[in-house]
């Protein structure tokens, strides 16, 4: 990742929010968008990834997608293992 | 996708049916094993790939991971566009 990267973090929004912050980013100079997710915000994820390629900036596509594990901590500060995607969309 | 090839749709049941069954595979002589998902499952497809890396076979690893969109037929006969995964596991 460099400076000129832009990355979006998905959260519970819709996922048009995210659609939008992932294109003005693009539109701004960004020629790399790293979408990025943990636990059950991964679906929108990828419906956000799809969504810009599909709908809005066709000259992307997804170049990589990496899966992972993240470690959190739970409330009683026990270990929470929860998965996380980042999908690297490139124009 | 060669005839060796595994593949485990992911769908509603709790994540640890789909490790067995991607674990089920690898050892019955699937080298390569697809993890495949639509729309909420997308999540829970994530956690079987990492379930499995993580806690049962540690060689495998996500060569490939695919996104796309594919076009379901809704209720009154209209199209309802929903993201989709293949996780490609290989030993």
């Amino acid at each position: 990742m460099t400076d000129k990267d832009g990355v979006v973090f998905i959260g519970n929004k819709p996922p048009m929010n995210y659609v939008l912050a992932v294109v003005t980013q693009f539109h701004s100079g960004s020629t790399v968008v790293h979408i990025k997710a943990r636990g059950k915000a991964i679906s929108r994820a990828v419906d956000v990834a799809e969504i810009v390629r599909n709908r809005f900036i066709e000259d992307v596509k997804p170049v990589k997608i990496n899966i992972s594990t993240e470690v959190l901590k739970g409330e009683n500060n026990e270990d929470i293992n929860v998965s996380a995607i980042d999908i690297e969309l490139s124009k």
